[in-house]
């Protein structure tokens, strides 16, 4: 069932290792047939050169394996949540990316300094606050989902214009409209860390609104004329 | 039309690849023909991978579209005012890479630290004052442009002795003799953002008037005798 | 005799290559047989393209050699004390990896700021004490195992838990059930080593320890959940 | 002539590419012949791609062209220099290396903060004083060997024990016994100044001297034991 998504899902668990974001099995991502309401990962703790296709793990919305052999990642609870609380996403991409850690493990929002950042995001790159002993200890990658939701719900943040987070002294997940778009915002929100990092040890302030509105717009506006029609 | 220049252009914009300057899509070369007055830039969005030379976009320097099925790169009018303003050069390249993004983000000119900056530039890399709202709001890529090339005039600083600028809080533009030179610019750039970062962590001061003039002399001046005849 | 340990170690050494953690000849990789009590190692100075698995040497655990027509590593007394004070681990790996020697240079210990290290290590890598003039001027190699075995015994913390350690100012020891787990460990706390840079630089404070011990536990724990069975 | 020597002056300056330590044209390695006194050199300027070992140029101590259509490094009176006043060494390799050239701006020394440096180098690697203006003026290239030979003379330092000096301003130079070694010792520079610099933000001290003898001696002294007979 479900093998072009499976494929996209797989191909995407790839990038993430053409991208330099991942060491060993680290990292996964998924995506979701909104019709049918069953989302596609990968499985957990398995080698990248070793995975197929056919490996991918079929899971419904509220938490069942719906076919698979293998274990889904241990995330899976973080990206069913985010797949129920954010229901315009098409995939999403969980990843131990260096500079994007370093902010996490640092507890540190990342500032929009520049138009490379607003051409991806309108806004800062939020962090969560820390789980709870007592939401780490049950239902912890459930919780984690929660508090990522939380945090946009609670200040109605769109989370189709920031399609990043990162949870505190843990790393980032980012999502998009597939499998394929999420992976690519964890390589841009690998970049955007990158950036930021080097421009605040300069003494950087972050951009005017106007210039982050008119790059966020210019490329996601109604209006865009980047790229092609 | 301007088949050779299509095939230059082509090349160098895939050489960002190769210098590691651009993820995905990021970043644009062009080249003109002086004769013709029509630039060759690549389109807008398109992945590096599936670019052929005859998508390259052909345009007049006042803004029309030539020849090309496709938008062309939407940093265009930038490319445009940069060939009207600076009449001796060929080529125009612009990327997002690391170093100099962190320093237009930060604000700041490169200070000529050593050899490498002077080999490369006869003075710091200036960043541009921020665009006003109005100038975000209208014509924003031809105000790029404009602040870019009002920099060099109202100082009287020749654009070929100091061949790039970092825009604030966006990114480097580099400039040449063709196509070639300006991608190359932008990868000597990026190294010298590097150097600078570094050295300015370790506490350096600029190099001195001296052995600065001597090396860019030795390389760019009219008994340079760097390289071969 | 031993030959599929010998090949074994051989390609842990190589994946140091690949893991990108050396330089020329420097690091070396280890495996035991505990059964028969004899070690196989990499040895001194051999560049990695030359090296062949019959190239590997074997010595008993007190310090002969058994089998080899070259001189093991010069680490070899290291490895050897780390065997029979570690009496659960079946591989041993050093390395020069550039991250982890900026903190053993600094004689800092890494602190535990997020999930990454906690996936895998239970607490801070621990730097040793700085070696005296005497334990340096005599049996070096075999006094720096000691000061690590020391630094486990004293504080009665597990090995087990804590697979890697910093020697002061010269640089990392790992191990792992195998020479394969304890060349990957090497990468693995390279890439910890580079996160705790980053998130210092940016102000980071350790990870709850509830956190730290749910991260730990659901990979390594009596009740772990990630992987498969 | 010297066919097998310029061979070997090839394959050392693709070397620093490969060990990346070179962009474009930038470096150069040399060999000398101490039988007939007779310098080989890369030509200036001139793409590693298109280098073949017939376009090495030929010159004598006192710095006469003796063979080759191209011209050779503009940093030839540096190299010959060196030879002159070195007597012991056989190549010399000159990068424009990142970590290296950010402590040469920084007019820094690199101190001998680990294993890792001892084991290339007995002591902190120098940086020269800045050029006078009239030395820069008439002269450079070999001034610029003068004052890194009377760095040496004048302290009384062994430059067998250092094979690596910063020259203020520029970057490093490095000499070995022959070109293979000299390229080697700039890789192993730039692995030492990365870790040095890394280490500086860490708060790190100078190793104890007795490590580093113990180091330096291992490898480099009368009963070395690092390494094959």
């Amino acid at each position: 069932m479900l093998e072009k998504l499976k494929e996209e899902v797989y191909k995407a668990n790839l990038d993430l290792v053409s991208y330099k974001l991942v060491l060993f099995t680290w990292g996964n991502v998924s995506g979701i047939d909104r019709e049918s309401g069953l989302m596609v990962i990968k499985p957990s703790g398995v080698d990248y050169g070793k995975l197929t296709p056919a490996d991918m793990v079929v899971m419904s919305l509220d938490g069942k394996k719906v076919e698979g052999e293998l274990n889904p990642s241990s995330d899976t609870p973080t990206h069913l949540e985010l797949y129920r609380r954010f229901p315009e996403i098409g995939g999403v991409a969980h990843t131990h990316s260096t500079f994007a850690v370093a902010f996490a493990q640092a507890g540190s929002e990342i500032q929009p300094y520049g138009t490379t950042h607003a051409d991806f995001a309108y806004g800062a790159i939020p962090c969560t606050r820390d789980l709870t002993r007592a939401e780490i200890e049950e239902e912890y990658e459930l919780n984690t989902g929660r508090v990522i939701a939380d945090w946009f719900e609670s200040r109605n943040i769109d989370y189709n214009a920031v399609p990043a987070v990162l949870v505190h002294s843990h790393g980032p997940f980012t999502w998009g409209k597939n499998a394929d778009a999420a992976a690519k915002n964890s390589a841009i929100l690998e970049e955007v860390a990158k950036m930021a990092y080097l421009s605040e040890q300069l003494g950087a302030a972050p951009a005017s609104q106007a210039i982050r509105k008119k790059h966020y717009m210019r490329k996601h506006g109604p209006n865009a004329y980047y790229g092609q029609k």
